[in-house]
């Protein structure tokens, strides 16, 4: 009996651990880490400086600044400090100027399985693909893919092209898009507002083929147009007030290149599918990862693509490789979701969009952009813009700088001059990271109240 | 006495079982794997890829060509076919055109594990780095490590910036370099034989600011240089020669850029550090990652770093955050392996070059480079050349254009009139694939043996 009870305790733990040695081989062989060699080292490196705790304010990064030691410290959002970022900096200033698209981040954090990627050291070491160009074919078929999923853009029989962000690929297309031999440059202008890179870029590599000629509507109408090269730059959706924007130039001689940026349903209703001769996006503004520098072009024309391919040759031999494999990996992510990211991002803008609109409504002494509805073919629904910048006007006659009246509440935005505007205006951007929008709103409804405030007395 | 074997053989069993469950948890624990969460499927996606067989003469990519289904296929060397690469191409032409540097694709196969890369979706979304620069400045940090450990440029106290390859930080240089305000654009000139790259990009851009006037030697001792602004861009080591050049033009209206792609122990004696006002150096020719496109400056001047500070973001809003942190993933293999790499790629080359001088001195039809022995630092030896390229002549009166020569052998190199000399000279590549060297010599040793064939008819 005794024995009985012996054996049957053996036998309960011989099951009890033959189970766990199941488990243990169902786990390794069926969680597929039995497969691990080369990348593992790598892979607890990247983990272990991602679980670096900010305190939600900022993340470690891998190739982050070594202050003490060996492990990258916390990168801390505007307005936080402290190892841990978990300090809040009193009184600083809200940042509300360049259009670092963080507000995406939130998104990859919660897609981490899906967006990590690999590299071996080996990985793509050539300038070429297979030899033959500085382009990835596998990434420009992810890129099709997308656009067809979305509907912003026509890109059957279209040639695709990569640069570095949206910034190289602008400019590559000018360059392209410029006679070759002609005894006068091509006049690139931009409609007021316009995206001051366009003409900071465009000025700064003039040359006998092209020269900036500023705002569009003031050639508008003039006789010598006609005759003489035209290449006209439309950000639509605008930078900075999202409206979508039309080409005002038209004819044999005019060029045009549609800036397309910001023509994703996070920031604008999609009414059709985009098919202009000349159509420039960016990783920056779809996924939000403006640091890789992945812009492209949609490209009508052999001889226009052509002629870019030399110009990224001449300009960088190509793109980085790293790049367009992030790219890649990242493009497959958005398509493997659906509209997860588009989704994501339109809910986040759209309800800081209603926070602005809702803090400036408390004073007449601001006004915002308009926001018209208008159908979206994307999520067959009418919508309005839920904009990546606002396009701020001081309303007062005493307010002409509003730079500075914002300035002295503590909140930096862009000058309304830098857009060909009187400084009437100001671009605040709303695509940061949630601190920053937090900060700003918190900035904007201080001034505004205190404003009120005024009025009482 | 069956009860007590019964329990015995229990018993053995269980201890077994534990044992087991034993090993189990100290594999998994203590074996690190146990950390890897969201890394893992990436981990394994990167792994299966890169185990494709390739039989050697070729590797699939994360990013690879997709043909059929979902799995990327070889990507194989020249002359190698087939959907593991195992088929030879007879007859095929022996590639020995660009500077691809495949030569050290075998060094980051075996060090695999310290070489790979996990990236979080998350990682760097941002432009800039903790917004303050488009440049790391924890790669900055690496790359002067590079430099003291090498003792091929000096860095203290020097400016460094990145860009997309040696080629579009050649061009930030000439920008940065060329007055501001002028009537007559600055000369930039090379002495031959030139870079062909440096003339093509400088005419390509050429404006009211700078020129391309050709071969340095043709300026020499004109009057009128010495009031015009000169930029001369000094390749050395020189590409094709290998020769250490030095600049022909001083004075105060000069500005030199020395182009030190190749100036790395591999290729040649490292004589002293060098320190110039302006030094451009390539991850390509360093790592052999040419894809990753990753070059930088070493800049004595604070005024001509923020020239080229202005150019890198007129050009393309920074470099890619992928780019740089792939190179300080690499670079900082290059620190841990000594002198690891260093042995690896000028033992590959020196092989490499003395088979090419045997083959080719089997015959008087062709010469190659002068390759006079100099002292090395680095190596603390007396040592010659071995350089990334032959620059070979061909010595015979009816053998003019020697492009075609070696075209009508089956071997593609490049023009010498590219280089701006005439065309009885060819480059020919040494760094790529091995097999693109190994049917490179079988072509040439065809042509002398085949010729000396003729010669005894």
């Amino acid at each position: 009996m005794m024995k009985s009870i012996v054996s049957s305790k053996y036998l309960a733990c011989l099951v009890g651990s033959i189970i766990l040695n199941l488990l243990f081989i169902i786990n390794i062989y069926v969680g597929g880490q039995w497969k691990l060699s080369w990348s593992s080292r790598a892979a607890i490196e990247a983990e272990t400086v991602a679980a670096i705790y900010c305190s939600g304010h900022g993340r470690a990064y891998l190739d982050g600044l070594v202050v003490v030691g060996n492990k990258p410290v916390c990168d801390c959002n505007t307005c936080f400090t402290g190892p841990d970022c978990s300090q809040f900096i009193p009184h600083c200033t809200a940042n509300a100027d360049g259009g670092d698209p963080l507000f995406l981040e939130p998104f990859w954090m919660q897609h981490l399985a899906s967006s990590a990627l690999v590299v071996a050291g080996w990985h793509q070491m050539s300038y070429t693909y297979s030899g033959k160009s500085f382009f990835s074919e596998e990434l420009a078929k992810v890129v099709r893919k997308v656009h067809a999923s979305v509907g912003n853009a026509v890109t059957q029989n279209r040639f695709i092209i990569f640069g570095a962000g949206s910034t190289q690929v602008l400019s590559a297309a000018v360059f392209a898009l410029s006679p070759e031999n002609t005894s006068s440059p091509a006049k690139v202008v931009t409609s007021v507002p316009y995206y001051p890179v366009d003409k900071q870029q465009t000025q700064y590599f003039s040359s006998q083929k092209f020269k900036y000629e500023g705002d569009a509507y003031r050639w508008k109408n003039r006789s010598d147009c006609s005759i003489t090269n035209m290449i006209e730059i439309v950000t639509s959706p605008n930078n900075p007030d999202g409206q979508l924007k039309k080409a005002i130039f038209h004819g044999p001689n005019v060029k045009t290149i549609y800036d397309h940026a910001y023509y994703w349903p996070h920031f604008t209703p999609i009414p059709a599918p985009s098919d202009e001769d000349v159509m420039v996006f960016t990783l920056s503004k779809l996924t939000g990862h403006a640091g890789t520098r992945l812009g492209w072009a949609v490209i009508k024309d052999e001889t226009v693509f052509n002629r870019m391919m030399i110009h990224m040759q001449m300009n960088s031999m190509g793109v980085s490789k790293d790049a367009q494999l992030r790219a890649f990996k990242l493009l497959n992510v958005v398509l493997e979701e659906g509209t997860g990211i588009f989704d994501f991002a339109y809910q986040t803008l759209k309800s800081r969009w209603e926070r602005l609109v809702q803090t400036v409504s408390l004073s007449n002494r601001f006004s915002l952009q308009e926001n018209n509805p208008q159908y979206c073919t994307f999520y067959n629904k009418v919508r309005q813009l839920s904009p990546a910048y606002a396009w701020l006007k001081c309303e007062r006659e005493e307010d002409k700088d509003c730079y500075a009246v914002l300035e002295a509440a503590n909140i930096i935005g862009r000058q309304g001059n830098l857009f060909g505007v009187e400084d009437g205006y100001v671009r605040l951007s709303l695509v940061r990271t949630q601190d920053d929008f937090d900060i700003l709103i918190e900035r904007l409804h201080k001034l505004i109240t205190e404003e009120d405030g005024d009025k009482t007395m």
